[in-house]
């Protein structure tokens, strides 16, 4: 499918609280503002029906997953049917008893579901405990097919590494899209803490760069306190933002606001910028294939 | 070889005219300067020799190339022996009749040849028709050892790639160096102009952050015009910079002048980066052998 040159993009930046009811309906609601404004494809944070519930390591958290298709998304579909766009969503995937992953999700303006992408890189860190919760992905980079484009989706933690944005760009997304939850440690330095932000938005904008698509990031905002009451929880810093082909940031949001974020992308602008920008031309793809090791603790043969 | 935690590394940012040896006493003394200010590696921008000959495509700019070991790397090798400093140069590489590279090269600080890289990446483009004049490289993407690290050296077009820097990141590359030539094109608008230098700088600053490496990158400046008069000529934007292992920008040179920056590198500083930043750990690399196809036109099956 060829996707039209114009595409509206919404982006919902939220907090959570501990109310799914409350959180699914703070985000419908941002839905349809981004909806009024003309989106025809709206973007949700990670895991945003609820807290991030993975800064401590508690089995009692599993309850919170569901299945997929399930209530979440069988609300967010008759959501996007009855506005007429497309919905990525962020959940919980519960696909068995022990087995559980971070998966995002696609619905379709007919509220059908258009697809689902697991989160194929996990992260570990204190106060983001992820290795414990979610199995990692198993259906690989695969572009989800959509009225409005083939969209890259990925989540989270996937947005640091290029051979995730570059696997998505090789099977033809038309756009790289992560959800995503992302915080400061408070007691970092300010410093470090702006050295980080600048980082996120940088990798991510790097993607674009390399691969001649725009991103859309969506991150959640809030102070969110560690459920155990020691530390000193995770303070999300918002930024959500909006790439062009070049990397140049098109639109974002502050650090500490819920906002909704409107932004037009030109899909036709990747051919252009890619004619100046030829870098899938070049690829040495003969010398590539050492990118699935771990380590290339020996020297090189070819 | 472990590295010292401290590093001092030299930038010399120059411009170049037609005479060959002018350009080198030019480079000498950048040089010279950086090693007074405690540099003990320094390193000079792509084909510092001459003028950027790739403007057109012309069998007489043939006559530029020399033999690697040759006259610039006596010199350059007599200059790091009596300066006891590590130096990279680039250089246009004549291998056999009619089979020539783009090269960087590595001195070490006795003057011996510590090694080579043959630029992997090739672009042309209206203005670098590079694809006339240089063989893809076939040495790989091996850091060369020396007594102050192991240099990942790659070159300009190399910066796009994501899976360069990753890579020299896997073979154990204390840091990425990039020699370019890298300029506008006068008749762009200010707006492009101004996101292609943001993009040339997001792009290198995240294989900093990707990899949790510095990345040191070191351009000309000037304004060359086209050898047959023909066209706006190319105007190099300098810019040399050095980011650290967040990608954030320890230091940049400007735009127009000739400069030498010298930047103290702490290379421990990677090991504390990649504990909060494990990226090499969670790589996905049972999934990652589609990188070395030049597209994705078939369902992915794994």
């Amino acid at each position: 499918m060829i996707p039209s040159s114009s595409l509206s993009v919404g982006l919902v930046q939220q907090s959570c609280c501990e109310d799914r009811s409350s959180n699914l309906a703070a985000s419908a609601c941002g839905i349809r503002s981004a909806a009024l404004q003309g989106a025809r494809l709206v973007i949700l944070q990670e895991l945003h029906t609820g807290p991030y519930f993975c800064q401590t390591e508690d089995c009692d958290q599993f309850d919170r997953a569901e299945a997929i298709p399930g209530p979440t998304t069988d609300e967010l579909g008759a959501l996007a049917a009855e506005l007429g766009i497309v919905i990525v969503a962020s959940l919980f995937e519960r696909r068995a008893p022990g087995l559980y992953h971070n998966t995002a999700v696609v619905l379709e303006k007919d509220g059908s579901l258009a697809g689902r992408y697991r989160k194929m890189h996990i992260p570990d860190d204190p106060g983001y405990y992820e290795k414990f919760y979610f199995t990692p992905g198993d259906l690989g980079f695969q572009p989800i097919a959509t009225s409005v484009g083939k969209l890259g989706v990925l989540v989270c933690w996937d947005q640091w590494y290029p051979e995730a944005a570059r696997l998505m760009t090789l099977a033809g997304a038309d756009l790289l899209i992560y959800p995503t939850a992302i915080g400061w440690d408070p007691s970092d330095s300010d410093a470090e803490q702006q050295r980080q932000l600048a980082a996120w938005q940088t990798i991510q904008r790097s993607h674009a760069i390399a691969n001649g698509i725009p991103v859309v990031s969506v991150n959640r905002v809030g102070h969110e306190p560690a459920p155990d009451g020691r530390g000193p929880g995770a303070l999300f810093w918002g930024h959500s933002f909006v790439a062009g082909c070049q990397g140049e940031i098109l639109a974002q949001a502050g650090a500490a606001e819920e906002e909704v974020l409107v932004v037009d992308l030109d899909l036709q602008r990747s051919e252009q910028v890619r004619r100046i920008w030829p870098f899938l031309r070049d690829r040495r793809i003969d010398f590539y294939g050492e990118l699935t090791r771990r380590f290339r603790d020996q020297p090189f043969s070819h």
